[in-house]
């Protein structure tokens, strides 16, 4: 396969394979194919980064996000989960803050690109974009010019398996059931790049001026928030990023212990790749 | 002016014109027309439904959805202010369940359609849909594939113009500024019809069963929820109806208090103009 300037070796994925030993095994093909062979090379000794869901909720596994939790990867080998896009980069932006007053609650709504479905997403809305009688495919219904409250299969309980791994992994991620999240995840006709309505609520009272300061210092964040002069984060500036975007941060006009903030990255990145190869990066560092 | 198969005489907006007496006035041309206007026309004992944001949060003038608080118009004569749009569809769609259950607080993000700016912002969309290099000029930014946390202006707490909105024309349409309401307000690229993600706090535990017959028995309200079958509104299904569409309900995975909705309504005829003349009806309605 030709890749810019290189040529990839592509090969077969056989079982013999995955019995050889290897620096480090990325996962990206689905989760039927990481259940199979993940096992198999961790049989074998080797390290597996899943970009899969399919083990990330199993007890045993290590669900990370590296600047939050990756301390837990130290002299650790097996299968490794890469959390949901969409949890990825709203516990990035909360850990620096739960850290110091505790999260209780969250609610958010998600704005979903596209391209968290694959090329083909992309190319549906391309085609409705010009046409918009072009039949859906990827999505049970237009997604151009349209808002759609529907991501991955529903559930008895009226939320989505998207919206609930928002739950679930968040309280993995921080290791803490005690957190609450509602969460409502909608995909809209943006190609690249998941934003975040987030409304937290802590134990205690967090100071603006300290939210700034605590998010401005962290790595991996970039505060853009200053709106009178039109710096917060829309998904289309901050495409290609490795980073994750805050702005519109304010105080709930209510309740003194709630903050409301914007959150956007890179879904492809941030929200996939870029924190599968963090983990590695991470693992790498905790070696010497 | 021609107008399917009529023709409207047009005249010029004069103080004498205003000081004649009609059934009712219809204003829709800007707050500042409105401020100059509606009083004259009050003043010569006419009825002005304003649909301009200047009058909506003076104390003495009455701010109405007829289904929600119309009755507070009987042998009533002066301005009425109609509501912002995010507002009219959030209340319509909260009003039976807070009749039976009373709201504590709300937290609502929205997904805003660029017809709500006018003319002028469908054609910019149409053209950055074409050419994404294609200069914004309603909006500070590009809004094809792209979502914009700013609808008008920023307030030093910093709320935009639009948020707060949401939640003083709340208040003052229940009638009670205890409800508190947390708003992030967001321009997607979508034609026309808003969608709002909507978490709700009661004083009481609502019953799902309950909460749906509430719903599909009000006047205005369509409920189209029942995901299993793909039954839950967006923006390009719903445009044309004078009905507020309510689904994805459902209760709060940890506060038994809590619902969250999507609430979905076309923004320039319940959102606007349906409204208005709503208010006329439930005037004349009245009378008898």
């Amino acid at each position: 396969m030709e890749w810019r300037d290189q040529t990839i070796t592509v090969e077969l994925l056989t079982e013999e394979k995955m019995r050889e030993k290897y620096d480090y095994l990325l996962f990206s093909a689905g989760g039927d194919i990481s259940k199979e062979y993940a096992p198999i090379a961790k049989e074998a000794g080797n390290i597996v980064i899943d970009n899969s869901s399919y083990w990330r909720m199993h007890e045993e596994i290590p669900l990370v996000v590296p600047e939050v939790n990756g301390h837990i990867l130290r002299d650790y080998k097996g299968i490794i989960a890469n959390p949901n896009c969409s949890t990825i980069q709203m516990v990035m932006a909360l850990a620096p803050l739960h850290r110091v007053y505790q999260m209780k609650r969250i609610v958010v709504s998600t704005y979903q690109a596209v391209s968290g479905s694959g090329n083909k997403a992309i190319l549906e809305l391309e085609k409705q974009n010009d046409d918009p009688n072009y039949p859906p495919s990827v999505y049970p219904k237009p997604i151009a010019a349209n808002c759609l409250p529907h991501i991955d299969v529903f559930y008895e309980n009226g939320f989505t398996k998207e919206e609930l791994k928002m739950v679930n992994e968040t309280q993995k991620i921080f290791n803490d059931e005690t957190i609450q999240v509602n969460a409502t995840a909608v995909r809209v006709p943006v190609f690249n790049g998941h934003s975040e309505s987030v409304t937290v609520t802590f134990n205690s009272t967090p100071r603006l001026l300290e939210v700034r300061e605590l998010l401005s210092s962290e790595a991996g964040i970039t505060l853009l928030d200053d709106p009178a002069h039109l710096k917060y984060p829309t998904p289309l500036e901050i495409q290609g990023s490795d980073s994750t975007f805050v702005g519109r941060i304010r105080k709930d006009l209510f309740d003194p212990c709630t903050l409301s903030m914007w959150i956007v990255a890179d879904n492809l990145r941030k929200g996939a790749a870029t924190n599968a190869v963090q983990i590695i990066e991470k693992m790498e560092e905790m070696k010497h």
